[in-house]
């Protein structure tokens, strides 16, 4: 008899899945593999809700492999520890972000770019290296290797720090590898979500003068009052818009919709950096002359490597910087992925799993 | 009487003008203008073709104000110099490259940017500091702001390094902006004319491998046997081209006319850059996925300042690169033009000003 995700691995465990493109998403038992020398157990406490886990749970990619557990901003307590782990004990607080594996071995994963690495692991619908296929942080376990563990700061709150493991690492990585962390200079966010509110919050750490753009004026007192951005650029407003053309030395894209980037280059100075985070599904129209005129650049960036991620979690701890969240119950996850893609929450689900996850 | 370029100025000077959108050239009457403190009288030599003196005659670009006399790629002889002139004397081998005038002090002067001041003054069909219009190399005389010429190099061979003064620094600059210059790095050039061919030069010079990617399958020996290229990349042989997917770290893309992005970015390796440098009239194709999954960068250039001119031709100079040149007479413009047309050249027609411009 072929095994099921039930019965493939010694460990139950228990979460809620898709089982179509629907998205809808139900209680699901299933197993995890028994730990590995390397392998640290993880009780699952909270959990943040990424556009890419509705993406996914509903086949938008058109990769999906159902049942899918969605959830890659995982955090969570050491419950036990392989043979060979040295980085992690028992009741340590613990961090799991959007991989769970690489080949460790390439340049790229020599250079901690694991998440680059041709044979980078995901954390949910990917394969795993013993063929079985992986399972998210909608569950109330995890196994993971311990290289892709990271430890997560006491001082940052667990449940608003969640996010932080994919929305705060996507921008914190192009922020440092583009070199858009000079104080004083002006960063515009575009898109005012999961990631661009944690974007205006690592700019104004790093000192920078934060533009938010977005096509919502109602957004422009939250961005300003409760974010802390310098200013708020309505998109849809000609007078404004011209004001600020030649403004900005950087601009971090969130925007996953498919938008002209035209306008967001002529926002930028001479030698300005556009960076797209978000995944449009369609090619964007690239101006050329004043790419050429103005020597900018744009230039896309995913999550970012182990060794960055703790760093971001460490330089997140430091400045006080977590998501603006709402807490949900696992079974709010349906009504919630509906209010996701009508962009209704400030600004981040995250499922408090280990106190709502009801047992199977 | 309103002045005409002949009575606008006191010092008679002699060219070759288009008139109309026809572009065909013939002899023109103007004059340059007394020099002032700060200027250099120079004698034209040698006058490079490029591609932007066909686009402007014709009109191509919509800016065109005729009468035009095209040239940026000019080397010459000192003939005078202004009063405060330290820089350089009478007799002293000089070039004269895009631009002939800046604001020089704005922060983007100041960082030796000149070219990308907004006040910036190009050497032909822009408007002068005076109110008058700039003409370009295509004639007997030039007067100019001693900061926008150039030492040019006892040992670069006058008529074959001109054209370094504008596609020698419109491939030099970005090659050291986007630090595409670590030797044993691999950089594709897409495109084998003007820009390509210094392009691959400038490769080897640096040690970089160097491929060229082209569309002409004749240009294969070419490029191997005469310009040092490692390899050649037929971008319409499909075996060939998936197998050098992922491969390069650098492309340089000289291409003007209207292409596919999506080829080239698909060559790069992870954290690859791609520049462009050519100026395709409408906008690109640019594919998100891979520029984040791959966090790789589309960037743009147009020439350099004028520190990093000099800096080009000592270079070029100290490594023996010139470009490879087919040195025409003045009166061989137009067919030379029809020529460059249709790409019919290797790889840059040199106008022998000097000897062949007839007096008027």
């Amino acid at each position: 008899m072929a095994k099921t995700p039930e019965t493939e691995h010694p460990q139950k465990a228990f979460g809620w899945a898709a089982r179509d493109a629907s998205g809808s998403l139900s209680p699901f038992n299933f197993s995890r593999r028994e730990l590995g020398s390397e392998d640290v157990l993880i009780k699952i406490l909270y959990c943040g809700v990424c556009h890419s886990d509705l993406h996914a749970a509903k086949n938008e990619w058109g990769f999906t492999n159902y049942p899918i557990v969605p959830g890659h901003e995982i955090v969570g307590l050491v419950t036990k520890t392989g043979s060979s782990v040295q980085k992690f004990q028992v009741g340590d607080q613990v961090g799991v972000g959007v991989i769970v594996g690489s080949c460790k071995t390439c340049d790229i994963c020599q250079q901690d770019l694991e998440n680059y690495c041709p044979k980078v692991i995901s954390t949910y619908n990917s394969k795993d290296q013993d063929g079985t296929k992986t399972y998210g942080g909608y569950s109330d376990i995890v196994v993971v290797d311990q290289r892709f563990v990271l430890r997560f700061p006491d001082n940052l709150p667990a449940d608003a720090g969640a996010p932080l493991l994919c929305a705060g690492i996507t921008v914190y990585s192009p922020m440092k590898y583009y070199g858009m962390t000079e104080p004083g200079k002006h960063l515009g966010v575009a898109g005012l979500g999961g990631l661009g509110h944690v974007a205006v919050k690592l700019g104004k750490a790093f000192g920078l003068k934060v533009t938010v753009i977005s096509t919502s004026p109602k957004k422009e007192v939250e961005a300003i009052d409760r974010l802390g951005a310098d200013s708020f650029l309505l998109s849809s407003d000609p007078e404004k818009f011209k004001a600020a053309i030649g403004s900005m030395d950087y601009i971090i894209d969130t925007i996953a919709a498919v938008h002209p980037l035209a306008p967001l280059v002529s926002l930028l100075k001479i030698n300005g950096k556009l960076i797209t985070v978000g995944l449009p599904d369609k090619p964007l129209e690239l101006p050329i002359f004043p790419l050429v005129l103005g020597r900018k650049l744009v230039g896309g960036s995913e999550i970012g490597g182990m060794k960055e991620t703790q760093e971001m979690l460490e330089f997140c701890a430091k400045h006080n910087i977590a998501a603006d969240i709402e807490l949900i119950r696992m079974d709010q996850i349906n009504s919630a992925m509906e209010r996701l893609a009508k962009s209704d929450v400030r600004y981040r689900f995250v499922v408090d799993v280990a106190n709502s996850l009801a047992s199977p």
